[in-house]
């Protein structure tokens, strides 16, 4: 990759062991000549934080620098409340785990974090952000800096954290191009161009949630008509049910609203499509096929090997997933889908804070002018 | 780019001139110190060409190692012929360029081939090309190869070339995220994503034309119900004006479709809509709607910085021109949309040849992985 000489590759990492950089991890295998020899991070340089904020929940881990995670805390999260506020939780809940691992603040040299909105990458800020609007321009990363003064921050939306753990799991290494679907309150999507996130001209490449589906459909929160969001994702097929409850479309949904102060939950209608109600499953199906519709556009037009579904309503099962596949399969020109792999998520719910940790580590050892930030 | 030192550089660079690759060419701007020295290829080394088949055109350029155009061809071409016919034309085209210039053939070093359909970029052949059937895996370099045995020839489609040619022309060298429409018997789009033209998995990314703007809408010749092309390419609005004319709508349209043998072309629309017609108006608006709202989700996708307009309907004016822009500006999110630039393209009907050109001169000077051509 270097494009050194053996000898001068040898001198160099000879040079960054005795500085205590890099330690020797044994012999590797053979490719017919002398045994390479492997090197890692030394983990004694320090810790890693990745920490990924979704619209509902919070997971926070703690790696070594060689990116294999040591700890981790997950808990429920309300993005609706003021940065302050949960940024306060996430600097608590770090403290906590590098109290339990028997390590210093000042041991964390990288935190990665991601979050659920628009991010100006290069200033590591949101930017007009619908789910969280107090958070517009908040620095983050000066809010972690303040605790960890020997971190550096790296700000990113959730999904493109979620690209790079799918990258880091199963066997994404190795592919070129491939999306990641998110699938939650909103819709997002992470884009793998030529094995590098494709942030866009803005950083906001991967928003399309609010591709329009319906020109007639409900107004989103964007405050166009028929978004993708506003018709497929969580809060749409809540309200879907409840308003099939009220039809008398489905006895169980039905049941289930008045069993729950008259409200129903995107993992009610998980629940009901289980026990084989047909409303709540002709709700996901009608989601899947919309997903289905936009993601066979995007298909045509980015021409991707695999599109990797996850997210909160993505663990809804195959309905969800074999409706995407159909209408994907429908409308894509042949040449697009004859190899494409659509599949759930290979890293699940872990993918969002492993590619946390990776984007800590990325910005950490490579110096790159496409962060702004001061130091 | 090297990571050479000045010394190397200066030895490496002064062996080129020794073997003739390299010639002086002057001196540069200082930067502060000493004054660069410029070199540029040695134009005796050879000659590239350039070749540009569109649905119903053909534009053929010869160029030096430079890139710089010394001869040009352009004539109408109909590529429903087959492949034999039409790059049998294109070779003697070639030769009589070749000839006018008092070269040799075997001088020809490289010669750079666009398709108007979907390219497996690897192994230079069309794929499932909806316009040219014929040509399916028909092996276009062997045929350039029989007569100009010396010239490297790689094959791309036509929207790729024309993103190579935008590149090339005004200030978008220095663009990282761009898109390039052509718009004219087909719609495609030809994909920058940092500086590289992104070809996808099976090298078909940027097959726009089939996203589905109307599930009810006319039937395609990919077989599925309201594609874009089908409903917004220069086809359709011939169609649409046909249908004007004939449902008494307007007595322009209807004029010229009877002094025309009943039919009506694009064109036609296009000069009616100059001289003010309505309805000829309302077509090239309705078309540039249903552009602008693909190109929407695109943005929303991809966050391009610039969207070049491009191809015979392109040339249709500032009516269509505004309404794409309108339709992208109601859709889009605003951070996709605050820097967003949307034009006509500047390199104009000449960014295929060029990007022809470019793509010769690319692969001719660079080893690469990505083409699976045996030499």
């Amino acid at each position: 990759m270097t494009g050194w000489s053996r000898a001068k590759t040898s001198h160099e990492v000879n040079a960054l062991i005795d500085k205590g950089y890099l330690v020797e991890a044994g012999e590797g295998i053979s490719n017919g000549g002398r045994k390479p020899r492997l090197v890692r991070f030394n983990n004694q340089l320090g810790y890693i934080v990745g920490v990924d904020i979704g619209a509902t929940s919070l997971e926070i881990a703690l790696a070594d620098i060689n990116g294999s995670i040591l700890r981790r805390v997950t808990q429920p999260a309300d993005v609706r409340q003021s940065p302050e506020e949960l940024l306060g939780r996430c600097s608590m809940l770090i403290l906590e785990l590098v109290v339990a691992h028997g390590i210093r603040p000042e041991q964390i040299l990288g935190i990665g974090v991601g979050v659920p909105g628009p991010v100006d990458f290069t200033r590591g800020v949101l930017v007009a952000p619908p789910l969280m609007p107090d958070w517009e321009n908040y620095p983050i990363r000066n809010y972690f800096k303040e605790t960890f003064l020997s971190a550096f921050v790296v700000i990113d939306n959730d999904v493109n954290i979620m690209a790079l753990g799918e990258q880091r799991s199963g066997d994404a290494a190795d592919l070129d191009h491939f999306l990641v679907i998110k699938i939650g309150t909103g819709i997002g999507c992470g884009i793998m161009s030529s094995r590098k996130i494709h942030r866009g001209s803005d950083g906001c490449a991967g928003d399309i949630g609010h591709i329009c589906v319906d020109k007639q459909g409900p107004i989103c929160r964007c405050g166009n008509r028929g978004c993708l969001e506003a018709m497929a994702a969580g809060p749409a097929i809540a309200e879907k049910a409840m308003q099939a409850a009220r039809d008398g479309k489905s006895d169980l949904l039905q049941k289930m609203m008045e069993s729950n102060a008259g409200v129903l939950t995107p993992e009610n209608v998980n629940t009901a499509c289980r026990e084989g109600d047909e409303a709540a499953l002709e709700i996901i199906r009608a989601s899947g096929q919309m997903i289905g519709d936009v993601l066979a556009g995007l298909v045509n037009f980015f021409n991707p090997s695999h599109i990797f579904i996850g997210g909160g309503i993505a663990n809804f099962g195959n309905h969800l997933l074999i409706a995407i596949k159909r209408a994907v399969l429908r409308r894509s020109l042949p040449l697009a889908t004859s190899n494409l792999v659509i599949n759930f998520s290979r890293a699940g719910a872990d993918a969002g804070v492993i590619g946390a940790i990776m984007l800590a580590l990325e910005y950490l050892f490579v110096v790159k002018d496409d962060l702004h930030y001061s130091f």
